[in-house]
């Protein structure tokens, strides 16, 4: 039985949309004016309630993926049709149902009044549209539309960028996915031939500009194309591709940021052909998000640094050739952040779990893979580093980088936040494709598990946030090439990785017993999804001191 | 800082969850009234809107939950106080905050009109309690005072039953934690020196009466004791040790429903001693949760049967010498679940990943372990039976039991189903601990993990839902031990595993990078966590076709 959608309009879902954005901005706006001392926003202050501010951002971030949902739904240009504006429509109902009763369970948290809450956002015209865009049948609509037409809605790309997202489409199923399930299940490190064939193509010039090898335009980025090549290679695999063009991403930006002139010519050119491999030298074991407590040292020798410490969650270490390493150059303590700087250093390449390589200077380096329970291919390692030397035209922009790696890390860092946002759009499509197949092959009680209501109100609801995740990160990626969008990168990061939880869980459950089986690749993309919300930033800090704090300075700046 | 919590009343709460409890009865009426046929609840109207009636099965749940622990924190006898107490209120009030707001979300589903449910359950009585209960500082309050005490709340157990506990919980971390972490990364098989210990201390004789040679009194059961036992041993590890005595259980529970005086006389010693280990064989490759479709023959040949076909998920199946096979005897297709019988096979013993084994007479049954992504140490097999012959006398119940075997199992089901709510309590409170404890031990930003409010707010939340489910885990077992509460076993089962996953993650999350290593015990309690869901009936089958269909059936029976 094909069900029918109920008629309803675009007008509808955004004068909900409106009236919840406003009320979310004179939250926020009251919410500022609380947590601040002499008109700037107080972080101490902000700690007291952290939830609250958590909420504000996973609530912004919904209410934003939401209303540029339905901008996208109804752009001709883009290719959409009736199924991206019933999928807009009803995610929309969705988002102000969410949002409506997080304030509604702690008005006062919000500096709100229950009066104000009911006058604002369940008046009887957004009441009317919520129950209408929610109905079960809707989602049936949407998936049956969604079967009918073969696909889950328009991509909304350019020409160029549609043919390049079939090359990396072609490249996974074909080179990727064969080896998926034994890079996972074996922990074993990516084979040479999807490398290679990432090489071939280019990929790891993706963000670098023509001028310095590669396939970047010199006049702008191009964030959608390295998206586009994330989102495929991760549909594939997480680990054994689609994390493979973050730490070439990063260093780049990093170079692109920080570098002189002679840095940018001599190691772009290298890391556009994989010649040089980059490994990103951050987090330590007692250091996670807030970079600010960097504790690794690099003291100034003769002709250049010795480095000394230990770094962990250094991703592909072990085959990496050349090193991003965030360190302490400056002795004084009290410069904080601001002691810290960039270097950039060789090593050889190493297969295996662990790794150890002497200088002939005797300084040294050694990693150790540290086990994880998904994301395998790369290996990620804690790293010690013992008088390590790097020579001195290897720090980052030259003298005058000195204490400024933090800046020039951060740039990396939104490159990598709005990839991490790509990586899980194409772990959700992977996992809405498996649950999608799976259950129009499986029976249960006599019937497909496709045919029970309750499994195409969820892969509905699935391929819903999967569109609206997809969408609102391209359109980040747009901001960002204007040099704009960096709270907005970490708000599609955040919302991304999160909601990527979801999808796979349901993923998962839909295959019944078979999705909890290693056979099936539905077990990987739970397993790979649960980083996100960990890595590139753990979601508390990103909601927190990046997103929540954003939005509180622009408050008090408007 | 130590926050002081609001000062609330239990009235107000009851209040509360009274009202709610009158407007769920209300829209489980008359969602009985509109599926239905001849006053009976019709399966195919409900499968309609499956959502819907998953979602009056969840909120049931959380509802009676809430009601549960209300119950338990004023119950003197249970040794219970203000920390219970203020548990008690903040989630009646969470629960009140989540169900009024899925009503929100499309009242007319639920045959409910915006105005009916606002005046039920957004009156300025509810609102203010559930505004004030809510409150960040509540949270706080409850975990400063969970240090305090240094423990989460009283278990409400009688003296026996805490020095049973006890004894558990000593061999849980002196025996099965040792041996965790390893069994789990080499998914290995259970150490021998575990279920030693166990036959020792008569664990598999728990649901067993003593004049079967069981610890169990012989007038009525003891639930409590399996529940006990079981939650501390998964809070050591579900896989080496949590779910050791689930297979005997079901088996036993099989044997005393079904079985003949000489069957029960036979078999229960030798279980309750550990010299026969239990297989539970009734999932088959085309047929999960719906045991009704099962396939596999035990066709009657002199002196016996002989079983061909194949089941799947056979837990322990390799390890186990005894083995329940639910099995077609009767040829009569239309007969459906009632021309299946139950056959206890012997085998031998086998370690190992696979195994495979012939009789004398030719018959053969062989095994293979499927990769799980967790629930490691007991391996879950599918095998398959070829000619395997099964004498006549190990027919369950004799020729009076032919066509009875669903039955049969359906009462070994429903002690699997109370037990593995025990289970994801056990997995749940070691995961909160790991989380209190790596939050005190590791510093952000210079302070302590525990001391963000973000920290406290989620150990708060996550010790009321491990206290509340296990308090009405135990209620659940009271009924069973008077033949009652069939539904209930169902309904805390789903309840709790679902919420094993958040708490999980949560405790995941806390841990951060090191909470995806495999080294932290914490993301193994992750992966086991997400089984509960799946196993021993999937959450979507429990949820619609056990609760909904069986709150449907009392809502038109009253």
């Amino acid at each position: 039985m094909t069900a029918t959608a109920v008629k309803l309009e675009k007008s509808q879902a955004e004068k909900a949309l409106n009236a919840q954005a406003a009320l979310l901005n004179e939250v926020t706006k009251r919410l500022a004016q609380k947590n601040s001392d002499n008109g700037k926003v107080s972080v101490s202050k902000m700690d007291k309630t952290q939830h609250v501010f958590y909420q504000l951002a996973w609530m912004t971030a919904q209410q934003r993926v939401a209303e540029n949902f339905i901008v996208y739904a109804w752009d001709a240009s883009k290719g959409t049709g009736e199924l991206e504006q019933k999928m807009a429509l009803t995610f929309a109902a969705e988002t102000v149902s969410n949002i409506r009763s997080e304030l509604a369970a702690r008005p006062a948290e919000y500096e709100l009044t229950y009066q104000e809450l009911f006058s604002k956002l369940f008046s009887d015209e957004i009441n009317s549209f919520v129950e209408a865009a929610s109905k079960m049948e809707n989602y049936e609509a949407i998936v049956d539309k969604i079967v009918d037409l073969g696909h889950f809605g328009a991509y909304g790309l350019s020409e160029d960028h549609e043919n390049f997202r079939g090359i990396f489409k072609d490249f996974a199923e074909n080179v990727v996915v064969p080896h998926a399930e034994h890079v996972h299940r074996h922990d074993d490190l990516i084979p040479q031939e999807i490398i290679n064939g990432l090489k071939d193509m280019g990929c790891f010039g993706l963000c670098i500009p023509e001028q310095f090898g590669g396939i970047q335009p010199d006049d702008r980025p191009d964030n959608i194309s390295m998206l586009v090549v994330t989102e495929e290679l991760s549909r594939g695999s997480l680990g054994a591709a689609g994390s493979l063009i973050t730490r070439p991403e990063i260093m780049s930006k990093a170079l692109l940021k920080g570098g002189t002139e002679e840095q940018k010519n001599k190691w772009l050119p290298l890391l556009a052909s994989g010649e040089k491999f980059a490994g990103i030298m951050v987090t330590e074991p007692n250091y996670g998000s807030d970079v600010a407590g960097v504790s690794v040292t690099a003291k100034e020798v003769e002709g250049g640094f010795v480095i000394n410490g230990v770094k962990t969650w250094c991703t592909f270490a072990g085959y990496a050739n050349l090193l991003l390493i965030l360190c302490r150059t400056e002795a004084d303590p009290s410069l904080k952040h601001r002691g810290l700087s960039i270097l950039l250093a060789e090593k050889p390449s190493f297969d295996g779990h662990e790794f150890s390589y002497k200088q002939e200077g005797g300084g040294s380096i050694q990693g150790k893979a540290i086990g994880t329970i998904g994301y395998r291919g790369m290996h990620s390692y804690e790293v010690s580093f013992e008088d390590y030397f790097v020579p001195k035209e290897n720090l980052l922009g030259g003298d005058a980088g000195r204490g400024k790696g933090f800046y020039f890390q951060m740039e990396g860092f939104a490159g990598g936040r709005i990839q991490t946002a790509a990586r899980a759009n194409g772990v959700m499509q992977a996992a809405l494709e498996a649950a999608l197949r799976y259950s129009q092959e499986r029976k249960v009680f006599a019937k497909p598990i496709y045919d029970y209501t309750l499994t195409k109100f969820k892969i509905a609801k699935m391929a819903m946030i999967v569109q609206a995740t997809r969408q609102y990160t391209n359109y980040v990626a747009t901001l960002l090439d204007d040099h704009k969008g960096q709270m907005e990168a970490t708000l599609v990061k955040l919302y991304a990785s999160k909601i990527a939880e979801w999808v796979t869980r349901e993923a998962m459950q839909i295959h019944g017993g078979m999705g909890y089986a290693e056979e099936y690749p539905v077990s990987r993309y739970f397993v790979d999804a649960r980083v996100f919300s960990i890595f590139e930033g753990a979601e508390e800090v990103m909601a927190l001191r990046v997103v929540a704090k954003d939005l509180l300075d622009q408050a008090l700046a408007s």
